[in-house]
Formats: structure tokens, sequence, C-alpha cells
């Protein structure tokens, strides 16, 4: 599989997948994107359904805020899917999968899906990124945490998201 | 900073570093080479004076060792050099560091390598690659014990290296 | 904000939180509190209510286990709650949060937490104590494990709370 | 406890007990399994009934699965159980219990629980083995997941069970 | 052992050693300091001589750097030592000592040596605290790689060492 | 390679080979020393020169403190190596490693370990057994440190090895 167009230059059109449940879109996933940005030509943010994690908000709702989110972003694209990444990757051509790392324990789950996702396409490259420092606390998991609790939570996510909630 | 000059097609010419002591380069650095490469247009395999660490090869030999390695990937280039990462990469105008991933522990210290580096260069990215399972135990310390007691180590470096020795 | 009170002879009378779901309070939570009494003048044992996580033990149940368990501690005060720890620290205008640690990835998440909660009131202050050894591996999940499958768990858990159940 | 019988050259017959949800059974259990035959004269796979996990298998599938994949196995015997594995064990006279071990956070959960059944059972025994490399990320967990999306899964599991699905 | 006297109010006047190599000191230190000196009335920070740990900064030096940096500390008080930690803590009757966690491998070892000092002394309190997010990646390692390479670290150091080097 | 002899009833005659700097031995070595000869007919503690790392005792006294720890222990053999363990075992025709594990730094770098040498030798067996919780904390390091500071380690160390310092 190769997902690159050679240009004049010798230079490549490269794309790269960035998924996750996005439950929803935190400034630490922005974070991702925006690094993901700057080396690839087009990034496609892909929101899973995941619906046995039980998300707080709907698959369509999380699609929008990340639309909303990246929507300044040019070379980013937002889309919904239901099925294994590696099949998405498989279909769209691409083969690059960004993941953020944020602690240990992302690590080792992310190097177990890694090689299983390897295991299937060969051809899958996962590349690793972790967030800026500011951003290294922020999790969906602490927003929702916030937003159950009527706590502040406006510095975690993109303002964009804020309005549409 | 930008390392990238746009090319016709919207695509974008991209140079990485890769930096180590390389003591000596192993199968696991050359997995992640090769994977560099496939994300990059040119990729700098840099590799480090290292004095304090009282390596087993000389600087000359490293440098030779990798050199040597990765004869035949065209996008790759081999220096040695003796000073900060983030200097040396400021100098190349090169703004992304591949850094491979094996270990928990090499996690922490690569995290914290990662904030250090970009406290002082703030445009600097680090990217993250993990080996292919085969090559996930394979490390220079091993090699080198290995080398020490006469033990079996020809499966864990390149053959252009052994030729060398 | 400053819990403190200056005293005559210079020192000063402080106060901490401790948090948790305590489903049931066990000697591992014993321990850290015993160890937060000869740090500080009071110590407030909060019961989360912690409803997503679906206890074993009704929240009135928890919050009688701990006041029973700790009932010979002259420093300690028992209350339940269901809001965010950082707005009953600050309600109760305590700014030092007590927090066992025994594992890495309890230590993990602690330093989440204790990042996102200094980011919404950054006069708080984490504080981790470790059990210990001989309590190092009871853990609630252990308790309740043991309570399903009808096995020996007396050494585990305070004796006042073996009386209540 | 003993549950060693001497035998005429001074070696022992000793047995082992391999439990887990199984949920199904993979290669990397396989490969726990079959080193464990190579130590111990007796495996026993004891499938745990796991109904707090909330199973993909019924637990008279589960324990199929775990027969099928290992009826070329002499030594080895398969049976269900809802207890603790403390009790279990103490009822068998078998005293050394095998756990794989994969990843940090398993070996953190292993150490307590370790800990835990020895505060119950002074002479149980717990030996840890880890799997060949190429089954080192494969895991239930993957395989489930490759299920419900229709992935490809036959790499990672014993073909007999394959076969029952 | 009992390094607290009663106040007329019920507080008490409490006293904690932070020891280490320091060498040198650094931000991430001094924010460790900073946060034990709101909770204790005394914080001795002890230098350890550390020779085989073959120091950059003289045992001198470091203790200068330790007095310079906290010399607007009204509560701090800086000395030298050669000895176990838990001797000198023994002597100086103060039973907690402050340790500062940033990564999980600190954790490991913390926690290793805070059960080897209460087995010598079973009064003495081990006190984890974390540094404030932006210092979460500064380490003495850190600044002494840049200084050998003449690398940017003022961000990193206390003015008031940076004077004095 | 098959290391065990079948005896009348089915059972075999196993050995184990359980090795390491033993600098000096501890009572944590002698925890999975016990442990290993109640699985295995017979255990060779085998201790390395490991000159490397420069150990504080000779090798001929490591040994020698190991002879003497065991010396009641029927099953147990001490013996000094300079050489590759993986070819140790295999002149021994033993494939059954016994290896130690404390924390998790441990647990990485005795994966990494296992896997070089199975990529050596395939029917070596590597088998882990986790110390009991009192001597979980028990290390080399921590008894040199105590010896060259003048500490108490007599509970750290078999009363054996005390006589002959």
């Amino acid at each position: 599989m190769q997902n690159n167009e050679k240009t004049n230059n010798g230079g490549t059109y490269k794309k790269a997948i960035y998924s996750g449940t996005f439950d929803p879109i935190t400034n630490g996933h922005m974070d991702i994107v925006r690094r993901a940005t700057s080396i690839f030509e087009e990034v496609v943010v892909a929101v899973a359904k995941s619906e046995r994690k039980n998300p707080m908000f709907s698959h369509e709702q999380r699609v929008n805020f990340a639309k909303e989110a990246t929507k300044d972003l040019e070379k980013v694209t937002v889309i919904g899917f239901d099925t294994l990444l590696v099949e998405l990757a498989t279909q769209m051509k691409i083969n690059t999968i960004i993941r953020g790392l944020r602690a240990v324990s992302d690590f080792e789950y992310e190097l177990q899906m890694g090689y299983a996702n390897s295991s299937i396409n060969k051809d899958l490259e996962t590349l690793y990124l972790m967030p800026t420092l500011k951003n290294a606390f922020v999790s969906s998991t602490i927003v929702r945490e916030l937003i159950v609790f009527n706590g502040s939570f406006c510095h975690l996510v993109p303002k964009e998201v804020l309005k549409c909630m």
C-alpha cells in the first residue's frame, strides 16, 4: 500500500488519520491535531462511535464538536466511523495512524494495539505524539467529570465546542 | 522556524533527525530509520559523541557503522555530532526529532527530554516510533553484552556492521 | 486562600482532606488516615457518593463505616459529599488534599487529577502518602471480591466495619 | 499444604493451576499453557465464570473453547469455577498458581493479587510466565474487538476455537 | 519519637527534611521547597555529599547554591550531610521526610527507600509532593547536560544560583 | 534440549538456575531461592563475576556469602561464572531460568533479557517469582548503602552472611 503521491520536487503528499472517541474533543486533542498538520498534508480526525464505552455525548454531537473545533484548520477533515480503525485506514488508503501519548498506561495499550494493527495490515505505521506540557493532564474523562459536577472546564476544551454545548 | 519547502502540488519536502549513541547501531535502530523514511523525504541519523557514556566503540567507528548500515537508503544521511541535539536541529533547520520507544522507562525519559527541548526551542516537534515486534527487545546494551562474552549477536545488528567489526 | 490560623508559638492549625469512595474503608485507608493525623490538626475523611462507580455499599453505609472506623481518632471528621473535590475543599477552606499511593497506575491518575485540580484552584496542594508495607496490597476492590465469594477478609478491614456488616 | 508426591528418584509429581476468564482463549494463553506443561506434570486450566465482567461468550462456551484448544495436551485438564481462586486451589490441593505477564499494568495487578492470595493462604506460590514475543500483543480484549467489527482474528486464537465459533 | 511541640491553641510546631544531591538545585526543587513551607513550620534542605554519584559541583558549591536559592525563605535552613538520611533525621529529631515525585521510575525507587527507611526507624514518615506542571520536566540531569554543551538553562535554575556560577 | 529425567511415576527431575551479582546476597534473594526449591529438585545459584558493575565485594566473597547462606538447603548448589547466562545454562543442560521481580523497572529489563535469551536459545524458559511482601523492598543496593554509612542492615541479609563480614 502506498498513500503518497510524488510531487515535482521529490516531496510527497501525505495523509494521516487521528482516531478516538473524542467525548468531547479537548485542548489536548487539538494540540495533537495541530502538531500532526505540521507534518502531514492532510489529517483525518476520525470519531469512533464507541457504543460500548457508553459516551456522554452522541456520535453526532462528538463529530460536530470536532468539526467546529477544527473548522479553521485547512488540512483537517472530520469523519465519524463505526468499524475497525485498520479497515477505515485501508479503505481511505491512509497508512499512517496518529496517536497521542500522555501516560505510561496509554503507552502500553497503544503498543499492544499498534502490534495488533500491524498484524492485520503490515503497512500501517503508527506515529506517537505527546501534547504540550500545559495540556499534558487534560483528558476527556476529566472534562466529563467537571461537566457532571458543574465544575469549570472552559480552559480545557476548544471555545468552539463550548458554544455548541 | 519552518523546514519545509512547499512543492507544486501542495506537498512539502520534510526532514527529520534521528539521534542516539548507536553503540553500535542495531536492527532495532534500522527499523526506526526505515519507518522514518516512509514519512520524511530526508532522515539525518545523528551519532552523538556521548563521551560520558564511555562507549564501547569510538565515535568514528559508530558513525561508520551507521553509514554502512544505511548506505542503500537514499533518503538517509549520517553525521556525527558533539553538541545539544536542540542546537544541531536548529542549525540544520530541521524541526522534527525522531525517537524510538521500546519500554516504559524509555517513555518517561523521552517525555522529559521532549519537554526540556521544547522549553529551549518551542518549534521542535518530537515524533515517537515503535520498532516492529521482532525487534522490540533489541538494544545496544544487549548487543554489547553479547560481544563481551563472545555470544552470538549476528541476528541483532545489520550485516554491514558485522563486516566492519 | 489560607486555611491556617497562626498560634502563639508560631505554629499553625492545619486541616487536610482525604477523599475517596471507601467501598468499603480498608486497613490501607486507615493507615493513610492515621499518618495524616500525625501531620495535621484536623483530617476530614470525605466519602464521595460516586454513583457512576456503582458501589457495592450505599453512600450512607460507606459514611457509617468510615465513622465507626475512625471514632477513636479525635482529629478525624467524616463527611459524605457529591460534588467536585476541589469545590468541597474550597468551601471548607482546606487547601491540602491527601492521597494514598499504592501502584504506578494510581500514581499516573493521581498526577493527572492533581494537575487538573490545581488548574481550577491554584492554591490546592496535594500530598501523597504511601501505606505501610503490610497494607500495600489491600484495596477495596480486593475486599469486595472476597465478600462476593465468601472469602475471609477480616484481616483487611477495620474491626469496627466488620461489626456493621 | 503439600501437593507433591515424592517419586522413586527424588523427583516429584507437581500440579499447577492457570486461571482466567478466557473470553475467548487466545494463542497468548495457549503459549503460557504449553510453557507450564514443560515445568509441571499437570496443569489445570480454570475458567472463571466472571459474571461481573459481562463476558462475550457464555461460561459453557469458554470452558468448551479451552477444552478444544488443549485436547491434544495430555497434561492439561480444563475446569470451570465460580469461587475464589485461592479456595479452588486449596480444595484441589494445588499450591502453585500460574499467571501470564504481558504489560506493566498486568504486573501491578498481579502483584497485588499475589500478596492478597498469600495473605489468605501463605502456602500459595505464584509463578509468572511471559508469552513468546510473537504473542506478546495478543489479548482477549483485542480478539473481542476484532469479532465485533468483523475483523480478521484467525491468527490470534487456536484453530480449534475457530471451528467452534 | 515526637518532633512536634504542642502550642497554645492545639496547633503544633512541625519540621520536615528535604534531602537530595542538588547538583545543582533547580526550579523543580525550589517548587517542592516552597510547597513544603506551606505545610511545615521549618523545612531543612539537606544536601547529601553523594561522592559515589561523582557530582558536577562540589559539596560546598551545592550547599551554597541551595543557601542562596532559599535565602529569602524564612522557614528554610540548608545543611550538608554525609550520612544516612534516616540517621540525620533521627539526630535532628525530625520524623517527616519530603520527597519530590516526577516520574514512575522515581516513584518506585522512592517506594523502596521509604520502606527501607521505615524498617530502620518506624516513626519516619515520608511525604511525597509533585512539582507544578511547568516544572515537571526539570531535573538536575537535564541542567547538567545543558551546562556541558553550553545550552541555555537560565529558565531551569533559581536566578540566585545563576549568579554564583 | 531436555533437562528432565522421567521418573517411575511420571514425575520428572527438574533443575533451574537463579543468577545474579549477589553483591551481597540478601533476604530478598533467599526468599526467591526457597520458593524455587519448592518447585524444582535442584536450584543452581549462579553468581556472576560482573566486573563492569564494579561490585563492593569480590567475586570470591560473593560466592562464599551465597554458599554460607544456602548451606542448609539441600537442593541448592552455588557456583561462580563469568560468561553469558544462556551459555552457562546450555552447558549445564538446564533450561529454566529463575528471576526475581520486584518493581516495574525490573520487569521491563527482565522482559527484554528474556526475549534476547530466547532469541539465542529458544528452549530456554524464564520463570518469574516475586518475593514475600516483607522482603519486597530489600535490594543489594540498599544493603550496600547501609554498609557504607554504618547503618543497621542485619535485618536485610542472612545471618550466615553477617558472620562472614
